[in-house]
């Protein structure tokens, strides 16, 4: 072993991922969970909250790409967009490469917004000052309860919803409702969705169930995050606008947001799942429901 | 931690996996190589050569059926096939769903294909009695020195390029140019190529580059295979086909092999490359010859 | 790294050792803890008890002769021992080299006493079956509750008082009281006592400083157990014996019971702690009750 | 796991420790091996050389004082002293303690030297600014070769000889017989002779069973560094003076430098081996020479 210093990630009770670590650039805790900025040997600076990796310098681009354009490209016009967690400012970043009018997150921890700004400005780039841009810090589910048919994206970037962390309550049946009223009758919402490895699909499967209960239309997608050591899942899913009726070809090939992963192929790769995955889609997964959440590892 | 035993795996330098032990089934060596079957707690039954897990119960219907049905599919006949390497058998189970008169499996180490028999017998399913069949022990860059416009499709399923280790010489340039001289005018080849970790895309991209120094027509493709914790990459070529020229649409939904992972969309999703990636095949990687080989981790 | 299996035993929230896995003899659960019975690299068969090693088959004699012989060497006449814990069957089999008519073993659980009998045969050599071994499955401290001025000597083999697990309330001051009761007059007691690393004094002392309030004669000692990868305590204590004033030098040259580790040197190294732990000794520790028990790891 | 982050250290082929790693305090390399300066959980501050620990803030205090004293006191008059390696200083700061009039150091790492006086000042404790004391950066060997009936003490304090590493020649017979001519006729040398763990003890008795055919009086002893995770040996030798027929007890009770390990119970401790390591001294190891050295881990 060349390498002596080691980043150890429990990513399932089955699974270790153990990352090269070069430098500790931070390590502490806010009151919802432990914050920690390390560069590792492969990844570059790392983001990990409660001990699972969030972004890296080195592919936070594709998460970050992959969650935000395909709803926002799909929308017939992405004015209002909210984004509920994303402390890390990526995708806000992202978000601004469209032409909106206002973008508000909503994240619970000041904590890791602060030090996202302070220790990853790269990954926010500037975009914490975009006047369009407002930060509340409170918890997203509270802020939807005021909200009622008023945007036309909903971004939702938040953690695992592992018992007994600060996510829990986001990934609901309850959740997803509150969601549905805030958006406009042609809005769309979208939420990282956990991996999608086939020892882990359930998770994934039970949120696009779920999501399903709500909303009529619903596509789950994948991309690869290098640094998440799996296929990641998203959930895109809309009142009104059904995705499969729209060609995003000639609207990709006119944008003129730099972007180092989002293209047509791409977007036609993610959306084109592979055949045990429909199949799991169909027949397994789980309503989740405030009072009968997934037990998540 | 709940569990106490684990397989690690050194997958780079600057990674490690620990994989959840729960039996080990086999451990020993051939004169080639180490090679351990092991349970383990997410993925069933695994083989590991050197270290490095090739394949597991849960999931080798992923890497088998990406590997195998592009070229099969695409070839205009796929009569007779070679497989390089192949030693658990399921890329000769996976070949024979196809109306081939002839299958010919070269591999290196009659260890590992003696142990996969006997202790993954799901693995090749019957195949290795299949008439069909014929299994020659032998290093399969030797054994293509004889051959001439024989093969309509060549199969190349052998472990990483490490240095030190058996596959050193077969994903050079060298090598490639007998797999031509081996094919039919319309023949297809496709090799495994390695993980697209965007920290690790030299390998491939390489792999890529080299090979279109000796095919007019390549096509690079990518599978997520959840035990190798990366996407996985893989190169088609051919002599005279252009695989997008070819719509497969009809031709795989009037197939009755039963396969699990590969259909239509997945057949679309795989050849969907990320723009980063594309990019990175144009502009990078170099070629790889007998005496300039890659310096593989 | 030259091997691949390894078993992760996590000694203290700071320090984790890896042993490297040879086989997996036998993994499973009582209504108590997680039984394993490991082949180590550098160890042969170990037993694992929630994680945790409890002896090897290289160095078990090591610390069963260090956590005997001393107490029965002391005692004026070793006839009635007791033994609590000691499911591995080998601190009866070093009693048993003395003179004893009656020895009670005390174990909670008893699938261990099973499975030691049955895995580690060398381990109790036959023990179980003297006549004048009686094995009692019930907790210690229960049994206690009807003995008293019976035992000559009484052994406390028991794993470590890990919050939750089962030797919890055979560590404080209300037990030590019942072991005191259940002796006769000249009667010796010996507990091991855990880990003497420096960074680990606190539960060693402890015991020590407990003990101290209930017996008038303690002596503590330590013994080089190699496969727990620390110095390990035990602590001797008596009603009316003084340690200091016995010379063992011809006791020891005429006894006939074939040992390993102990003899007259050994006796002497044990017993002659270094400075820095009799202050520890001497300054820090706390009393350990029921009601206010150490937070151990 | 509530650490997320590790030093790694392979102690042997079979064995490695985990230490929670809280700080990189200095990683770099110097042209004979890996330095690193780190803070664990458990220990404080460790100094790594070739991912293997050398001394820890906590208890390199008990390695220091159990490698200096004991030759030290057993000296007729510790005048000149050498001391082969040592570059943390903490051994000159030891054998500063007592009436010296000149000590020579040779460290063949300037290196060491240079991070040890500036990252770990209390180390040295101003040891190297005192007028009595010359470092000089040359190999330990070619340095002896000029010596001749001239030192009192000769301190050993190098790092394990692992093949390849820049200690392997500073074991051997034709090394100790250097350290012979260069010392006095009542002179005295120590060593650091690695693990006496029980399933590594060739080494150490191989190092006694060599000094033996050079030295007339030979004495090993034990001390247990907890931050080596084992009971470590050292190895006293004399021309003339028999250990056995000195009492230290007075001189010990008069010494007024303040020591936190050692003491006459400590003392007679370290000497005091146990019966199976007597024995294994007596029938095992082998004479290590230059041109067959011993192949250590």
């Amino acid at each position: 072993m060349k390498n002596t210093k080691w980043y150890i990630e429990e990513t399932t009770e089955n699974e270790i991922i153990l990352h090269s670590l070069k430098e500790i650039i931070y390590a502490g805790s806010s009151p919802y969970q432990r914050i920690e900025v390390i560069r590792t040997g492969n990844m570059g600076k790392c983001l990990f909250l409660d001990g699972k990796i969030q972004s890296s310098e080195l592919d936070e681009f594709i998460y970050h790409e992959a969650l935000v354009h395909p709803a926002m490209f799909l929308s017939n016009r992405p004015d209002r967009v909210l984004i509920a967690g994303g402390g890390e400012g990526a995708t806000v970043r992202e978000v601004l490469k469209h032409p909106v009018s206002e973008v508000i997150m909503v994240d619970l921890d000041e904590e890791v917004v602060k030090i996202c700004k302070k220790i990853l400005p790269e990954w926010n780039n500037g975009a914490f000052d975009d006047p369009r841009v407002k930060v509340i810090i409170d918890d997203a589910r509270a802020y939807l309860e005021k909200i009622e048919d008023y945007f036309d994206v909903i971004i939702i970037d938040l953690p695992e919803p592992t018992e007994g962390g600060p996510s829990y309550l986001l990934y609901t049946k309850e959740f997803y409702e509150k969601i549905y009223r805030a958006l406009k009758n042609d809005g769309i919402m979208v939420t990282q969705a956990t991996s999608t490895s086939i020892n882990n699909l359930l998770v994934f499967v039970s949120i696009v169930r779920t999501i399903k209960e709500v909303f009529p239309y619903v596509k789950p997608y994948i991309a690869n995050i290098p640094s998440f050591f799996a296929p990641w899942g998203f959930v895109l899913a809309s009142k009104s606008i059904n995705p499969d009726r729209i060609n995003l070809k000639e609207k990709l090939s006119k944008f003129n947001g730099f972007l180092k992963f989002f293209d047509y192929d791409t977007y036609i790769g993610m959306f084109s799942l592979p055949k045990y995955i429909k199949e799991a889609i169909k027949e397994r997964g789980v309503i989740i429901r405030d009072n009968s959440p997934l037990s998540f590892y």
